[in-house]
């Protein structure tokens, strides 16, 4: 499809962005640098500077220990109720807790233990490592008497075939443990029939939202989800390895039992019985005690995300993914690069994949050549995040302007071609 | 035994105090507030603040994700090694990850899946609530099959018996898992004799730091601990909730295995193989993105101490608890009060409890009225914390005697005797 690729048509679809103003609560210092990265770790909001000062200097500093009667105590419930809203998940199920990892630990566990006689376990290759390796860990745990059947992508190379998923859900399966967006490709899963196919079989469902909450509509509630996970540094805007979020779908408060017994998960943290008692509420789920500045600044970049909205967000960031993909078939599809992410809008998330066999120092070369910062993802993806709230059209035009750039003038060819840890 | 109890005497010990210059690298806004409860939420280290502004601004705004390649992703074991210079762990055997929780959970997980035959586990009733919870948790999923014994406080109410403990460590006991000081009465274990008699009858040893990090001498190499965990926000200073540490001595890394199998704990995170491989290192019970704003926090208090000096902090901290103890003799324990804390400074750590049938209004009314701040631990005990790197001696002068002007004016008794939850 032939598009407008002049900068003019770029700047006027920022005119015409309803979120455009949120990009200014955002601090950005550098106007040169164009930061396509919001799918790993989030701008920080210009309200989170002042917050955390707030929370070091008077909370800590002068308040000390008085702090958690007022306010700390509360914070992983008080802020999970509005990443709540952002999910569609009612009051009562959403509390922020621990890493994503510990989570996915935390609810397999729960998981795998309430239907016994089952011994299936559905998940895809696509998922991201750390999925993958609890299902295992938890397996391990458990004698190593599950099956984990790890769905294959299709030949496209991106999507996992939904009838071959549907069929791998059978009446053996006890979860079935997906990411609702894929984490190289920005696949989009039908979280919704998924979730319906699951409890027409029995089985159980845990979705992992760390590259769709803030980004994509997400309706826990209504989909019917049993379980689910997040992280709150990307879309969400929280800050470097902020903690994450569980959900647990109130019917199974009080019957799904965490693995790690901890005070914060104890009915009476502050009884100090030498018997545990679990809390028949999400509370259960929280095991020590939070880490405060970092659960504190998650709070602003939620409340950004309530305030655009997620159908405006839906919408813009569709359009920006939207505009990257033509730009991308008309300036650099023909350098060599491939697309590895959907064209289907309603089946990818925020990110824009491109591959190329030289992904690694074209993705090295783009930062320190060209001050625009994606990230790489073996074995050839070159990440490119479009966090609709602060992403303009412009950021899009000038990643692919800059990035022709550099491929015609070779610039990346002085950089080795080894892959080392890249983040 | 008699003291000096004017204030004159309080300031010359502060004159004598080889680490009174200490004092003034914490951020103290009100001189009027006599803080006591460094052993619950240890002060704002001015240093910190600067860093925490550099590390949000500039690390996380400004450079972005590219901070994860320049010092965010070795942060928890280059911090962890500076705390294991206060334990007393040569290189490569303790990193910072999750909370003390989580790290009890993982090491207990693994140890008691290290000698499958044995089936006792050993604590006692003082040790902290989540202690005994994470084991009763373990056991529970691991089959229930073992015996949890949890020794009981003898006769003074403080002190665990020696030989019955060390009666209880038999060839059927796997593990051994106790906090080196008691959180309620600073009842200090000598650690090194009990991790002797558990290697003697083949029992793992799990040490809880989180009483004694940073004030009392632990030596873990040297005791030849098996594990341990600690806490970061109490004597160490690191902010609300900070992360904890962990310890797995080299010669259970590699056999060790973490129950929680995350991308951090991978031999190579960044190769996002399908498979999880266990690094062979401590970094296999690193389990998730670790939380960096409250990571990078935890840096300026363990430098103080490192400064400071374990011989010196134990110095003070003993003169600290020793003319608090004095003091309470001639002060208070006139007025109702009985010492809930070790005499013999060889068993204790560095907070002292008090107890009195009114405690809780007490602690209330101590806050709320004399400005001096403790915490309150039922049933009775009004915890004195003296963190030996910031705390003075009139600080001590001035809590007893505050104390004694309320108990004299009767100023607890507007304040209701029920006990709702006491951070």
């Amino acid at each position: 499809m032939s598009v407008d690729t002049t900068k003019e048509y770029a700047l006027n679809l920022d005119r015409q962005d309803a979120l455009a103003e949120f990009r200014g609560r955002f601090s950005i210092t550098d106007p040169e640098l164009v930061y396509m990265d919001g799918n790993s770790l989030g701008r920080l909001p210009k309200e989170t500077v002042d917050l955390l000062a707030k929370v070091i200097q008077q909370e800590w500093g002068e308040q000390l220990i008085r702090s958690w009667g007022a306010g700390w105590f509360e914070a992983p419930i008080r802020i999970g109720e509005k990443i709540a809203r952002l999910v569609g998940a009612a009051p009562g199920q959403v509390a922020i807790s621990d890493s994503t990892t510990i989570n996915l630990f935390k609810l397999s566990m729960a998981a795998l233990q309430l239907l016994p006689n089952r011994r299936k376990i559905v998940t895809d290759t696509p998922n991201f490592p750390t999925d993958l390796y609890v299902l295992q860990g938890c397996n391990n745990l458990l004698g190593g008497t599950f099956q984990i059947e790890m769905l294959p992508v299709g030949p496209d190379g991106i999507t996992v075939d939904q009838q071959a998923l549907t069929n791998a859900i059978d009446e053996d399966t006890v979860l079935v443990s997906l990411s609702h967006v894929h984490f190289k490709s920005g696949f989009l899963y039908d979280a919704q029939a998924i979730t319906r196919r699951c409890h027409e079989k029995g089985a159980l469902v845990l979705w992992d939202l760390s590259h769709s909450a803030g980004a994509v509509p997400v309706q826990l509630d209504d989909w019917d989800a049993d379980f689910a996970v997040g992280c709150s540094y990307k879309y969400l805007n929280g800050g470097p390895g902020a903690p994450a979020f569980l959900y647990v779908n109130r019917r199974w408060q009080g019957k799904a039992l965490s693995p790690i017994w901890g005070w914060f998960g104890d009915r009476s943290p502050f009884r100090f019985d030498l018997e545990y008692h679990p809390a028949n509420d999400i509370r259960q789920f929280i095991a020590g005690t939070p880490s405060i500045l970092s659960l504190a600044a998650i709070e602003p970049g939620v409340d950004l995300l309530l305030e655009a909205g997620m159908d405006r967000l839906r919408t813009k960031s569709a359009a920006l993914t939207g505009y990257m993909i033509d730009l991308f078939d008309n300036l650099l599809s023909p350098l060599g690069f491939t697309l590895g992410t959907p064209r289907d809008p309603a089946r990818r998330g925020s990110h824009v994949s491109i591959r190329h066999p030289e992904g690694y120092r074209i993705n090295r070369a783009l930062i320190e050549e060209m001050k625009v910062v994606p990230d790489f993802r073996e074995p050839d993806n070159i990440r490119l995040g479009l966090a609709p709230i602060y992403t303009s059209f412009q950021d899009v035009w000038e990643t692919v302007g800059r990035l022709r750039r550099l491929m015609i003038e070779g610039r990346h060819l002085k950089y080795p071609p080894d892959r080392r840890m890249v983040t």
